[in-house]
């Protein structure tokens, strides 16, 4: 490496001592990145500490604790009486050093930045993490402390089977947990083999899909539904047959006249996306009686049905179901958190030897600990929390909605579950305004109900979350929600006095 | 709930003396079965722990502290001065409580074997444990100390983010971590913006797939390939179309006779499957060519790149592409193991307004967590280890195939890269046969070649996996492949001399 190259290294270098951030954190990231990317070759000499100290004007020490640092992460080695040079690459090859100007106009990476995740600025995804986000359980309880011991411990004990091969299916401990939970919470008898773990309720409905139905055949949509959800059937090559959904749920009997010949129906009979209603037990048995009849099947989700705020339960579709017509899909995401990504499907016997199952999307390790925290009594511990917790701020978001917004929007009638309230606002207000100037008011609401139509047309409104709120904030938040209803354009004179 | 209750409960209680599992364990196990299957009512008084102890014939203390343990997992309530309590049900519902003779005959689920998991029985996927099993990294070296420890830092400072939505397309982190790392072992220049994370191939190739493709289009497919990654396009309504490959790689002129208008090619020039051929540059070149001259794309498949035991790199396609064409998918299962369930791919600029992403299918704790053991110089560590330590294993499996069984199949040519080595078995014998043996002997050896051919022709073999195996184990797991290849019933009798 010739004097030039120490000369680039030293030039290129850009510190700032304004900002805050550490010299030799800056250094690093320069080093770093200037690796990483191959403008410093394996193999090459870096300068020597204190050439580059003297030439940066910095201390010594600091280049050297770089240096140090560098060595320690594996980006260069020290080599005694030789000097410091680039380690070699876990791969050959390189790339040309680019020239001053062009690093220049190069955004450096900053590890430092890299780091120090909560620092982070606003995400793509930090909407959800705004007050009345619908659909999220309350995460500001998640039990970490006992997450993180059972994970230690599980390291300790479970070793390579963690990282290895999983079982495509499930691990079986997961799926003995499921067995189990879904006994104790749903009241729903099922063996382990009837289930497959995945990470989201997409790769459970491909997977159960590709194994009842082509492309081409004809799927009961409920109408209004989650577009999203349809989405992924219309990209497997389903055609979606909107059926009307009213107070009792999905009506059978407009199904039987649109298609009765469809290969399944999938529905949410505890609590409606997005209008929450739960489906009468006359329309269940009509709806098993149909699929009973032309052998189609029942997706039966219930990913939102974890947290119950009415006395009594209704039958799920899976226990009324004695032809073993019934998909039962299911989720930890209102449980634990949408970010744990875990979901599961239960399964009529007679599907089990239909399945193409390749790989599992779950991690082996969220799967045992999972299994784990089911079984040593903390998941049924922390619902039985969160049942409390939510019913709480679900009265909280109630008594706000009423009195600060009860002129805007209509609460009525309440979901009898779920983790949100549906909420109905003037027909002339134009619910697509009023979701998407949510976020810029620091606030964020569910899908306009609008868009949940094929047709366009239906109710007007949004959900409202309830239960990822603090009590405290959840005030505030419906007083915002309040001023941007009464900002919309559309916003009727009369709802202004 | 009167004395019949009672004697029912010590009656089905059927505690095993011998056996080696603790009566509380049983007991505990009893009552989780019976409060979770809803046989014991919410609300109902569990019998005294004096009586219950006397009609068992057990020490008090033992059912005092089960009795405690359930009110600890929450199946329990304590009320002082009026018994223990079956907890309020999370939901409603309750179902009756069956004779003598319908418990009998169910098997009870003892809550012990649950919670202890390395002492369970083979599963479904254990044979992906044995010697020799192929495209597994050195899994017994997996740094779980570090992890662990990364693990609870990152349980205390991230907090409710790790549960709640994350971005579909991946924790920027952990995208950032990506671009940085494909720099440093790949030679490839990205963008965090181009990469988008998921828990494997699968739902990456339907993600790309789904904005380049439509059901009917054709897509050149390797021949041989891997059956399984066919099936995933197959599955999509894609028309693959088998393009031969030689030991130079796919044969694009072959390819452009037989589908010049393919939307797409899937291949792996760094370590084809199975046949571990390396793509020459020439090759490489001309299929950018075909590409680029008709607008199709390249999907640049090297989940089995990361080790190479050559030195020199070939340019990876992605970094030949100057057109834009290149899809290039990536894997963390080699660098850490297959249980991690974390790929990812890296897309061209244009393709990235084409995708509907919709929920990321990989825990954000676990995105967040390969994040931080990259950029704390662990990942980079580990390489570096792993390097080391399948370069000795390949070094013996070579050494033992050679001694052991070189009179019975062929290890030549060697591949550049990957984590398994194709040996080729003579014509007459049954690569499919001598595979499916294999389990049974206590091995287990790749995909048989013959499977790999949609025409059902061509090389007789299979791939040897040494990464995951031992060294001290590699021997002997060779002469059971050995004595497997002899048992088999088509094997030439000049091999048995």
């Amino acid at each position: 490496v010739g004097r030039s190259q120490y000369d680039a290294i030293s030039n290129l270098v850009d510190l700032q001592r304004e900002g805050g951030i550490p010299l030799q954190e800056q250094l690093l990231a320069f080093f770093r990145d200037s690796i990483g990317k191959g403008w410093l070759r394996a193999g090459s000499r870096l300068p020597s500490s204190r050439r580059l100290a003297e030439r940066l004007g910095i201390s010594r020490t600091t280049v050297v604790e770089a240096y140090d640092r560098l060595a320690c992460e594996g980006y260069v080695e020290s080599r005694p009486r030789a000097g410091v040079f680039v380690a070699p690459r876990l791969h050959g090859g390189s790339r040309p050093f680019p020239g001053k100007a062009a690093a220049g106009g190069r955004r450096v990476h900053h590890g430092a930045a890299m780091r120090t995740l909560p620092d982070r600025g606003p995400s793509f995804a930090s909407e959800h993490d705004l007050p009345l986000a619908p659909g999220i359980p309350a995460i500001d309880r998640f039990p970490w402390n006992v997450w993180s011991q059972l994970s230690v411990k599980l390291c300790r004990t479970a070793a390579s089977r963690l990282v290895s091969w999983g079982d495509p299916r499930g691990e079986l401990p997961l799926r003995e947990a499921i067995a189990e939970y879904l006994g104790v919470t749903r009241g729903i008898g099922c063996s382990p083999e009837q289930i497959i773990v995945a990470s989201g309720s997409q790769p459970l409905v491909e997977t159960f899909t590709r194994a009842i139905a082509h492309a081409g055949d004809r799927v009961w949509f409920e109408e209004p539904g989650d577009p999203a959800s349809r989405g992924v059937l219309r990209a497997m090559g389903l055609e979606t047959v909107p059926v009307p959904v009213d107070d009792k749920g999905i009506d059978v009997e407009a199904g039987r006249l649109a298609a009765a010949n469809a290969r399944f129906a999938i529905v949410a009979p505890s609590h409606h996306y997005p209008l929450g209603f739960s489906m009468s037990l006359t329309r269940r048995k009509a709806l098993l009686d149909w699929a009973e009849q032309h052998e189609a099947w029942i997706v039966e989700n219930e990913i939102d049905a974890d947290y119950r705020f009415v006395p009594g339960e209704r039958p799920t579709l899976h226990s009324l179901d004695t032809a073993g017509r019934v998909i039962y899909l299911g989720s930890f995401n209102k449980a634990l958190g949408p970010g744990l990504r875990i979901g599961y499907a239960v399964l009529p016997e007679r599907l089990l030897g239909a399945l193409r199952l390749t790989a599992q999307t779950v991690s082996v390790a969220n799967q045992l600990l999972l299994a784990r925290f089911w079984s040593s009594g903390h998941l049924a511990a922390h619902l039985r929390e969160l049942r409390e917790v939510h019913a709480r701020r679900r009265a909280v978001l109630l008594a706000a909605l009423r009195t600060d917004a009860g002129a805007l929007l209509d609460t009525a009638p309440l979901p009898e579950a779920g983790l949100r309230l549906p909420v109905t606002l003037p027909p002339e207000v134009s619910d697509l305004e009023v979701a998407s100037a949510c976020p810029a008011a620091g606030i964020k609401v569910g899908r306009p109900f609008s868009s949940c139509y094929l047709s366009g047309r239906g109710a007007c409104g949004m959900t409202i979350g309830f239960a990822s709120t603090p009590e405290e904030q959840i005030g505030p938040a419906v007083a915002k929600l309040a001023a941007v209803i009464r900002a919309s354009e559309a916003v009727p004179r009369r709802l202004l006095a």
